[in-house]
């Protein structure tokens, strides 16, 4: 199972009026927190592109659960974890803390998709590859 | 069950690589839902801070599946619906449709947060009052 | 000249902890505008790219002057205009209003840029063509 | 003449279809940018607040020039420096690099406001104390 740590400072234009993180943020987060466990693999958007055709790995659904507030200067670590690994899809793992104490619990189910043959509109799921699959087990 | 429509235009902005939405923009049209929401039933945040001493209404749990992406120049449309109203939080449902197809199903679970008065990182939940219950349901 | 108007209002998550508008957010907004521009003188982003090989018009220069702060719940509306077109750019002027009140005083200098033939990390300067300086003067 | 340098990793989500930053994300990064001269000068958001009852260091003007896009996965280097401090307004040069090349060269023109006495909805211009000045120049 690969995990790898993100790390970040909240920045004071990611807080809203109630002088909190504004809760999308911590989805773009998640995000780029995939994106650097990706990275790490060795499996970056690039990659995924050019070996796969894949325009990415789009959302199947995502999810989070807020324990406690993130406030303007703390600095968060964000464990990521592929802890799921079905044929056309992965499940992420995303536990937010701040000094060790979780902030929130989220996860990611993605696919690779590409572009649907017949409706730019839509996405095709492809198999996950056995060798992007060893690379995130 | 109280809801309402929030309708907005996909922008080149609110787009990715991958040329669909990034994801955390439905969070944060969700959230802006919420509030036409409850703008509408005459609980806005600066009521909610003058009646009751909030910080507005922290999120609990938030969640999405994905059914079809959405691209730049959609018009979407959100229907947001108060789906539950517990002691202390109520759930929301917000569904994205693009032309009447169903893109995204989400939801948010909500609380009445004030800040916890030991300690200012942290928030206190408040009950639902009874006129904010009758407003939503 | 070209002008046209977009309208929008300031949401809770546009706003920062001094609960004003977060000011980059101005930016995005002046974008959408410029975008909303080009579509209605048929020239999107879409078209851009399928008649000129173009990735967009980037940007190469923008600025704002800030007389009064937006804030949550406001309803704002720029007007957005072509004030400038050279030979390779043109610079779009961006008037934030509220009710009537200039609040917001903004500019782009925008090409129109293709992927550059020998470096993908830098952008060519098409020359403007004669009918998009047509659609847009 | 106090700088600093704020390093940061540009995101999936930070580009646009273009593939490369969505512009709005410089003046982002030019906001955190100034906190973090802000706090290493010991004059953070809070202190700000503390000791001069200022709602933060709004924007008078802000602008950048492109030079260069910056993509997916670039490593970005911020230089930040208080050019100019004038009685009531400060001038702020942010410097972004890439591996020493110059992608965008931007400003920000901040005041240190107050909420305006008579009217929430305005802001009221501070003095720059001294101190502050000193600890900026």
């Amino acid at each position: 199972m690969r995990s790898s740590i993100y790390r970040l400072s909240v920045e004071f234009g990611d807080c809203d009026p109630a002088n909190i993180v504004f809760y999308p943020n911590f989805y773009r987060w998640f995000d780029a927190a995939t994106h650097h466990l990706l990275n790490e693999a060795g499996f970056g958007w690039e990659q995924l592109r050019a070996r796969y055709g894949a325009v990415g790995m789009p959302l199947m659904e995502t999810g989070a659960q807020y324990k406690r507030p993130a406030c303007c200067g703390d600095r968060l670590e964000i464990e990521s974890s592929v802890v799921e690994c079905a044929r056309k899809s992965l499940r992420l793992q995303h536990l937010v803390r701040r000094d060790g104490e979780l902030l929130v619990d989220g996860f990611e189910i993605r696919i690779l998709g590409a572009t649907h043959p017949e409706d730019a509109k839509r996405l095709k799921m492809l198999e996950i590859p056995e060798e992007l699959r060893k690379a995130l087990m």
